[in-house]
């Protein structure tokens, strides 16, 4: 599904900046961390977060990642999110740390913080560069 | 509108990510250069891009942009489209071509594109960082 030439705009430390649908079926936008399994994406929310209670309401998702040696390399994804998966003993959210900090806790958990991985898969995407 | 501590973001060569609506309510999100006078936000799109044709569709737009560098410092600006601005002498594709590579004229013009100042009123930003 994402052309291998993209692969290290998933793989490595580069943030997505992540659409959404509001309430008012207004976009939304904002830069989040993303995991890849070589098939779905999946990033990382609170049930408090807009995203989350998003992408309850309405699925479909887009994001754009910009090579940051090469602004004029993209990569958007557009899906689906098939699932939500809560992530109680935070080991997702901990590996998006290890990713984008490169240390082993993420570091900002607040007590009473309900942490979800949001699973997309893709279904298209449009590249340049 | 936009507070004061953010204003560098748009000011500096920095991309925004722009999510607009498509054709089936779907969100859609690209990287775009943009200008800023101090009240609109304008990015340059040809007649025959997806994101023009959404825009005259659905006004609503969002964008974000992150410190390049800081990637915990972004902002969002969610706003409405209220003009689309020929731009027959490209004037405004130019001058993002200055602000975001430093020369003098757009260099990916082909004969026959419909340059357009799309012209965005900020309604609403949040920030972190």
């Amino acid at each position: 599904m994402i052309p291998e030439a993209y692969h290290d705009l998933l793989l490595g430390s580069v943030l997505a900046h992540v659409a959404t649908i509001g309430v008012r079926g207004e976009p939304q936008s904002t830069p989040v961390w993303i995991g890849w399994d070589g098939e779905y994406i999946r990033f990382s929310q609170t049930s408090r977060q807009q995203k989350y209670r998003n992408l309850q309401r309405d699925p479909r998702v887009a994001l754009s990642l910009v090579d940051p040696r090469n602004p004029y390399r993209y990569l958007e994804v557009r899906g689906v999110v098939v699932a939500f998966e809560d992530d109680p003993d935070r080991a997702f959210v901990d590996s998006m740390a290890r990713k984008y900090l490169g240390i082993e806790r993420y570091p900002w958990h607040h007590e009473g913080d309900e942490h979800i991985a949001i699973v997309i898969l893709p279904q298209h995407t449009s590249q340049m560069g």
